[in-house]
């Protein structure tokens, strides 16, 4: 079956935004079996909307639109679809309920505006979105399902994980072909050399299996899927494989699914009833962010010190002054004086400490921007570990973090 | 004039990476006088790219097309363009000689595949491509003018940057529309209400300026936009809207352009010679990571506490058990004296503290999920605020920083 995306907004055509929701929903798409035929952008602007439809309608059985349904005045995709096919607009008491719920929950009221978002095309299937005031709308032409959803991400993957997904999934239950997938979470490879390292069982691969590299500085997810009759048999023929991956990338592999470093290391320490708390010069709050991240987690998470400047790191984590003199804050000295007195003070089993030159600014020869220190220290001791991120501000936290994630992660695998 | 972006790649259409080059594209077509018309994603597959250039060319002046001019037999985008103008694929002996100057460069030797990159469409004209083996190529049909290039990011931009915008620039000298942009940033506001305070002076707006809402939950970005014959004319006009914008919102602007809280903050800052601390229990140190994504923050950010146990925020914080016990964690008390205590702490001039249920857990009747309170302290006392940011962890912790950051902008503003 073939799918197309059609994404509504001048802010993509005049290159104010880059367009991010038309890649998850072609990998979620993708994955109920649909093939992505083509994906196009359009500007708010009625003719240009329709002329799109009047061309992808009979390419394609399914469109996802995105776009347009703010209540402003410059969003216009409800009534252009309302027009398009044929239908007025009426006022939906289940959809009002909603706008006033997620209103009020905003401590607003309401106004004309947002009672104007209860108001959708007459005949269309509504697709309640609990997360802002625009709803999802599915409608139907020519076999082709034809689905509008707001271009906010949350509120669009809301109503298309919960909403659009397991209706197709019921629609095209009696169809044959079934995509099956496993994605294998891997850490600690640059693309291409893992690439080169799996190269030969890539090349032995079962040879309906689809392999995707999906890299990202967090983690490269690699995506094995297969369509085929059987979902038992094609589950067996993935383990399978997934059980050669195993051998060959041990500790690499983290996890499977859509987990992250933090989650992974969240059950290690629930259930090792383990405590845990960070202390960060350079990453500044963002590992900190990062274990939060994970619902549940203020069971082994009791916080941390933001040491941005050297003062605090001395006064806070008792990183003896002449330690920062002679080696400076980015130095094997201070990071595992940082860990060491981060454990003593909020008395955790374990603490992670990083201290790096994030740049643009602060490099010097021996210690060019990027450079980065990461410690964790336990009940057995402390270890230090050096990288560097390169020269990119925000990617360079984002490696750091992963990183000292990671760093635990392997510190706690290996005392159990 | 219009213009039209077409890029060509699976890796697109299966979700596997986001397409960043047409945003690049957009953005700097659009600077020089063009609306972006539409985007369009299509496949490596030569009838889906014939059908698209079919439904285009007559819609547009320029077409833009990235993708799928690499070495390999996937890449089809230079065949196909010569089979659709009819020419047939010759050597270009400048080509030749740039694609061997590049593959020297990087220390390997010319093989059959870099030799085919040499040859193009007889009648295109070429643009040196000095970053990689693939040229540019320009072609035009109807008035329309069609150019190449290829989806490195990179070699794409050079090309652009070198030979196209330059070339487009004389083309285009005697036609005198210019697009003139302004963006003004708003917090505080949800977009509904700002659209009602605004409608007034909307529909009073001078008839050529387009206006469009772009909300997220750190900014709302209003996007004034207007093509005109003179620059200084445009913006003069522009200018005179934005001095209305300003006093119907007030010091709801918070800068112009694509500037953040944490940049505006870091100014005020900087400006008065005035240091900051953060306390931070269920933002989790985001505040602290917003803080320092601003390069040079060093110079007044001292670091701060991540209080997520209450064992911390006593312990460290000097929040008192008392208060804990008869107020909860989350509390106008506790929030208040975690500022102080952060203050103190650290030694800075300002704090800010934040005390909220980021949930999924941890509601009650009296707390719902998403109850948050936000304190600052400064040299003249403490003022805390309630707020309930909604039940999404996520977007819980993005709301409430980005609150915590306006009301020391505020309060800053109100003493100085």
């Amino acid at each position: 079956m073939k799918a197309d995306i059609i994404t509504i907004g001048d802010e993509i055509l005049i290159g104010q935004i880059t367009d991010t929701n038309s890649q998850w929903i072609a990998e979620k798409i993708n994955l109920s079996a649909y093939e992505i035929r083509q994906i196009t952008t359009v500007g708010d602007n009625k003719e240009q909307i329709k002329n799109c439809l009047d061309n992808v309608i009979p390419n394609t059985d399914l469109v996802i639109i995105t776009g347009g349904l703010g209540p402003t005045e410059d969003d216009i995709t409800k009534e252009t679809l309302a027009d398009y096919f044929g239908m007025k607009l009426v006022l939906n008491y289940d959809v009002l309920s909603d706008v006033q719920s997620f209103v009020n929950s905003k401590g607003f009221k309401m106004n004309e505006l947002n009672q104007k978002q209860a108001e959708v095309p007459e005949h269309c299937k509504i697709l309640r979105n609990k997360n802002g005031t625009a709803p999802g709308m599915w409608f139907e032409k020519e076999q082709t399902i034809i689905i509008s959803l707001p271009a906010v991400p949350f509120e669009m993957k809301e109503i298309l994980k919960n909403c659009v997904l397991p209706e197709l999934q019921v629609l095209n239950k009696d169809k044959e072909s079934k995509i099956v997938h496993k994605t294998v979470l891997v850490y600690g490879y640059p693309e291409s050399e893992l690439a080169e390292l799996l190269s030969d069982w890539e090349s032995k691969l079962y040879n309906k299996i689809k392999l995707a590299y999906l890299p990202s500085p967090e983690r490269i997810r690699l995506r094995l899927s297969i369509i085929c009759d059987s979902e038992e048999k094609a589950l067996s023929i993935i383990e399978d494989e997934v059980n050669k991956l195993k051998k060959i990338l041990g500790y690499h592999i983290f996890g499977y699914g859509d987990t992250f470093m933090q989650n992974v290391i969240g059950e290690l320490l629930v259930n090792r009833e383990k405590t845990l708390s960070v202390a960060e010069s350079c990453t500044s709050g963002n590992i900190a962010r990062l274990i939060t991240s994970v619902p549940g987690s203020s069971m082994y998470f009791k916080g941390g010190i933001v040491a941005y400047s050297n003062e605090i790191k001395n006064k806070m984590l008792n990183v003896s002054e002449s330690t920062l003199q002679s080696y400076g804050a980015v130095s094997e000295e201070v990071v595992k004086e940082m860990a060491v007195g981060q454990r003593n003070l909020f008395k955790t089993d374990y603490a992670v400490a990083v201290s790096g030159i994030a740049g643009p600014g602060g490099g010097t020869i021996d210690k060019p921007v990027g450079t980065t220190w990461i410690a964790i220290a336990d009940t057995y001791g402390v270890s230090a570990f050096k990288f560097n991120f390169g020269n990119r501000r925000e990617l360079n936290v984002r490696f750091a973090s992963t990183k000292a994630l990671d760093l635990l992660r392997l510190r706690i695998l290996s005392r159990s």
